[in-house]
Parts: C-alpha cells; sequence; structure tokens
C-alpha cells in the first residue's frame, strides 16, 4: 500500500496521505513522497488545483514520533538528523505555497502539530464538522516552533499564542471565524464540497491564477509602496496574455470566453 | 455633468464619484479627476474628513474594460498604456493612505475589482446593507493582483486569497467580520450613519487626527522596536501642541477644550 | 500602601497594579515599579506565568496626565521629560513581549489609553464582562500613538483605526471577536477564570514555553523563510533538552512525563 494516494482526472488533482494507523504522520517517508508528488505537480500545467487530504481518522496528526526518538541513537543525540527533519519538513510547507497550482487542504478528524501546520500552509482549507485544530506539542515538552510560522501567519496573535502555550484545540467554527480555515461542510458533504471549491478554481483561467497566488506571497511580505510597483508590473503581463485580451473582450461582449489554455 | 460631484460645507467634504452609467468605473478620466480632487483637499487645512461616495447602483466597479481595451491599439500592444494606467491607479490608492485626512468609504450596491480595492484603501468604511464586495478579476483572465495589495492588508489571507481565486462576493456581514469595512447602515440611514462617524472624527483636533493618521500607516510596517522608536517621537511632538496641552488641561479641569485650530 | 501588590505562591505569580484613586495610571512610580518588578521576574526560574492586574474599579486608564502637565514646568515645556517618559513606557511594554514568562492581563472595568496598550502587549488577556477598551488619547487632542503599535498588531488595521480616531470604546465581546483578549469571564469568575489559564501554561514545561515565546514574537517580524531557518534551529535545540526527551518518551509509553524542570 502507498504511502500516498493519487486521484482525480481533469484540472483537479488529489493527494491523499495513506498511513491511517500512524494518523498519517510526517514521517521521513510520508515528507519525501510528499514533496516528490508536488515536485512533479509543479511540473505539470494540466493540473490547475490540487486537494490534499489524508486517509482514515484523521488529516494529519504532526510527526512521527517514534521515528523522531529512533533518531537519537546517533553520537550527537540525533542534532544532524533533527536539522535535516525541520529542514525537510519546512521545504515541503513551502513547497505548498510556492506551487503554481492553489492546494486546498480538505481536513477531517484532528489536525494537530505539523498537522495543522499543513492546513495553514495550504491556499486554501475545508473542513468536516467536528474537525480539530492544535498546536499541541507543548503537551509533550516539544513547543510547535515551525507550526506557529504558518499560523501566526493566519490568525490573530492572542489566538495563536493560545493555542500553542495552552495545547487546547480549536473546532471548527472557532477555526473559521479566526481564518484558518474558509469553509465547513458535513462529514458527508466534504468531499463534494471541496470538489466543488477546486473545480470553480479550476475553471478560470489558468495562466492568471497561477501568476495570481505567486505574486499574492510576494506582495504581502513587502512594505506596501514596493508591493504596488510589483503588483502593477504583473497587472501588466497579465493584461498582455492572449487569453485575457479574450477574456475581456468576450465580457464586453457578454460571451463566453474561448480561452486555449 | 461633472465626473465628480463635490458636496459639503464645513470639515468634512464628499466627492461623488459621477459615471452611473459606467459603474463609476475607474477610467483615466476618473482616475484623473480623484487624484485632483485629493490633491487638492490634501491642501486645504479647513477639511478635516473626507467621505468617497458613488452616483447611482454601484461604489465602483473597478476599471473600465472598455477603455482599456482601445488602449491595445498601439504597436506595443497597449504594454505602456496599461504600465502608466496601473501606476496611476496605484498613486491614487496610496494617494488616499496618506492623504492628511481621513477618507471613508460610503458604499453601497458593489464594489468589485479595483472599487473594491479603493473600499480596502480607504482608513475607514460604511457599508448599506446588500452591498456585495468582489476582486473578482480572475472570470475574466486578469487577476486583482494590485487590489490584492490593500486587500490583504485589511482581512485575513485565506479569506482574501479565496476571494481572489474564485471570484465570489462578500456580503456587509462578512465584510463586517473579515475587517473589510467598520460599519453596516440600512440603504436610507447610509449617509447619516456615514456622516454622523465623519462628524465625530472631524470634532477631534485636527492636528492630532493627522498626526496620528500618518504615524498609523508608518509604523504599521516597521519592526516593533522601531515602530516604538518613531511613535515615541510623534508623541512628544504632540504634546508640545498648544492645542494638546490646552485639551489636557481642560480633561483635568472638567471643562470643554479651547482649541485654536 | 505600595503601588504594586505581589502575590501568588508557585509558578504562577501576580502583579496588581494598586493606585485606584488614580485608576491605575502609568505615572513615573507605576512604570517603574513595574519596570522593576518584571526585571525581577526575568531572573527567577521558578516563575513560569505572570497575571498583570489593578486594584480598584479599573485595570489602566492610561498616563498620568496631572503628572505630564506638572511636567512642562521646565524651560523645554517637558520635552525632555515628555522624551524620557514615552521612552520608560515604551521599555516597559517591550518588556512585556520580551520577558521569558507569558504575561496574562486580568482586565476589568477600562483599559484606555496606554491601559489599552498593556493589555495589546500583554501575551494573552482575560476580561471580564463590561469591561471597556479604548484608545481615546484623541479625545484630548493627545493621538494614543505609542499604544497602536501594540493594537495594531492585535487587530485589524480598520477597526484600529477606528478606534483610535473616534476614541471609542470596544465591548468585551468586540475586544475577543477583533483578537484583543482571548477570553471573557463573569466579574465573579475573572480571577479563576484567569488563574486557571496560568496553571495550564504553568503546567507545561517551562524551558519549551520560554524558548517558545521568544521565538513566536522573533519569527513574527521576519519573511517567511527566514522565520523557517530561524524555527527549524529553534526546534532543534528543543528537541535535545533532556526533558522534551524525556516528554516524547512519556507519550510513547504512555504515562506521565518526569519532568526535572
Amino acid at each position: 500500500m502507498a504511502i500516498l494516494e493519487r486521484h482525480g482526472t481533469g484540472p483537479v488533482t488529489h493527494i491523499k496521505m495513506n498511513s491511517p494507523e500512524r494518523l498519517n504522520a510526517l514521517s521521513d517517508e510520508m515528507i519525501a513522497a510528499l514533496q516528490s508528488e508536488l515536485d512533479g505537480i509543479a511540473a505539470d500545467p494540466a493540473i490547475r488545483v490540487v486537494v490534499l487530504s489524508g486517509a482514515g481518522k484523521a488529516f494529519c496528526a504532526g510527526h512521527d514520533l517514534k521515528q523522531m526518538t529512533a533518531g537519537r541513537a546517533t553520537p550527537d543525540k540525533g542534532a544532524a538528523y533533527f536539522a535535516d527533519l525541520f529542514a525537510r519538513c519546512s521545504t515541503l510547507m513551502k513547497t505548498i505555497r510556492t506551487l503554481p497550482q492553489p492546494v486546498i487542504a480538505q481536513v477531517h478528524g484532528i489536525a494537530t502539530a505539523a498537522g495543522c501546520q499543513m492546513v495553514a500552509s495550504c491556499d486554501l482549507a475545508v473542513a468536516a464538522e467536528g474537525t480539530r485544530f492544535g498546536v499541541n506539542g507543548v503537551n509533550i515538552g516539544l513547543f510547535c516552533s515551525t507550526p506557529m510560522v504558518a499560523l501566526s501567519r493566519n490568525i490573530p496573535r492572542k489566538q495563536a499564542f493560545e493555542m500553542l502555550t495552552t495545547g487546547e484545540f480549536l473546532s471548527t467554527p472557532e477555526a473559521q471565524a479566526l481564518g484558518l480555515i474558509n469553509r465547513i461542510a458535513t462529514p458527508e458533504d466534504l468531499e463534494a464540497t471541496t470538489q466543488a471549491l477546486a473545480e470553480k478554481i479550476a475553471s478560470k483561467l489558468g495562466s492568471a491564477v497561477r501568476i495570481g497566488k505567486r505574486a499574492f506571497y510576494e506582495q504581502i511580505e513587502m512594505p506596501v509602496d514596493q508591493a504596488y510597483a510589483y503588483t502593477a508590473e504583473v497587472m501588466v503581463q497579465n493584461m498582455l496574455d492572449r487569453d485575457t485580451e479574450e477574456g475581456i473582450n468576450a465580457f464586453i461582449e457578454k460571451r463566453h470566453p474561448d480561452w486555449q489554455q
């Protein structure tokens, strides 16, 4: 049984983490498989939207603690292994952000520690009612320091600080009100709701979504004057796209665009 | 008929975009008129608050697509024109932010694309029930890259990303909950509610509001230590203002201040 | 009667501002006493959580305006005194943020101007129903420029701008929805609710909370790539802590950790 399942035809592709007996822990193998899959998707222009989900009872429960503990059996007590592990995991999270295609987290059960970080790192998230979100590493003495990079860029800081220091969970309505997720569905409707959102985005002009996603994260870290200078250039390039010209013409002429992409 | 209507006496001035047949599109003429009007207001110390609204069915529906399309008829397919257009539009949005006086968007109908950007760029916003907000350029293949500079500095990023990639609209309660607008009024009460907010701010010491607005946007882009060093200096200058001294004395003596400004 | 009361045994310590007749104004004496107390706490590894509250009717009403006015009686009209005052006050606010231990504001009555800044500067805040929050210096001509440094890093900017320019107050539900406070309690339950939150955090591994708090505020001001590089290092150091190893082992073995700290 593969550690990842890939399904979906057409412009929406699904990656399902498939290690349910470990609550889809981000083991070395899982991180490598996700990284490889995303790298392949980045190079595939036919794919327009990615949905990331987990098999079994949970979306993802964070790092694989047994594997990490086994990693201590070196002369440096695991220091080099841990440094490499967190670097690989951070690269994976940054890959979601820099992937040309939008990535939607389809979340159920629990999303904790690096699993919650993955939700925060995705561009969008849809969660089943009853899902719980936590950055609860503090409960075992391991503060969720890398997860908070993504979390604290999604929700207000006092609420992020509370989650990090108490280990308490957010409910789905709380997660939505704070900005961690976009939509809530019943467990039965989770897949259909996520698929509808994915298809809506996939129906847009692919090149526009790609340049928009990239520009979104680039500009958000810039001072506002620089952000305007940068995005104004992006707009010009976007305007010169043949398909954008067609999209605007179709709008003016009240017809459907005939996009080549 | 002028493309802008200006009304209001006393410290609150109103600018109404008046191109209702084009949903107050930000044409070259509209951008130039707004820029000129705001530049004049910036130099007028008698004006303390600006209210920006739109005539007809909508606040503003964004750029003028027909005019933009006409701009393609050049050897460079409009590249220079678009670069200039987005530069002028961005300058306008930054002018709202750097204007000495607070600017309140009084919004109704729809505020889409650069129209939504304008709402986000204003310091404050009051909207009529039923107003819809969108950055829906993606629907015609033109990602709202410049609008997102303002939008993503008003609302949480996952919600901004959703608006940008789906083209879906926010309702007024959603816009308020996320931080895009301050207050909601019935359509009948929209003007009165906005005027009351404007008059409340206009009743404060003008010099204090001016230095405060400027400091607000300056400090928000600084690291926190630098922000404190900067605003501490601003506070000292504020304390040395004759009218601030009078304001504090009046408060201590439980009387109304006799402000010269 | 001391200007500060200190109570609490064990890992949770309480500092109560005790100048109720002046609504716990941040006078020179109060600032000095708080700074001294916090500096002492920073060096005390037995203390894991600090609760900050105010005696009497209010949490804190901001600066001491009578004392500030008295400070004008110098040849420079108080310029040097004000510069020193705002520097000392800003240092105090930054000390809360850089204190190794989490600081919880236990708020009741009113928290205005620098008093509201103090709430925003604390890592967490619990408020009694009916508490009102304002940055209302604009009412007397003194814009809350230093308070807005903390406030605008807690709540969305349009809502912060409204508070600053209108002088209007937030209710507790509003403050919670916007992100200024974490929890609301009845006046009767305020102390118990705050204490329960403090004890929950104090029950975690102290070293993990300390490195986590520091990393939280460091990373939040970094570009995301730098934030990941930094926090990945923090995670490695955290993993090499003897007590974290024990915490993870205990979790795997389904037993309580035997922490030395």
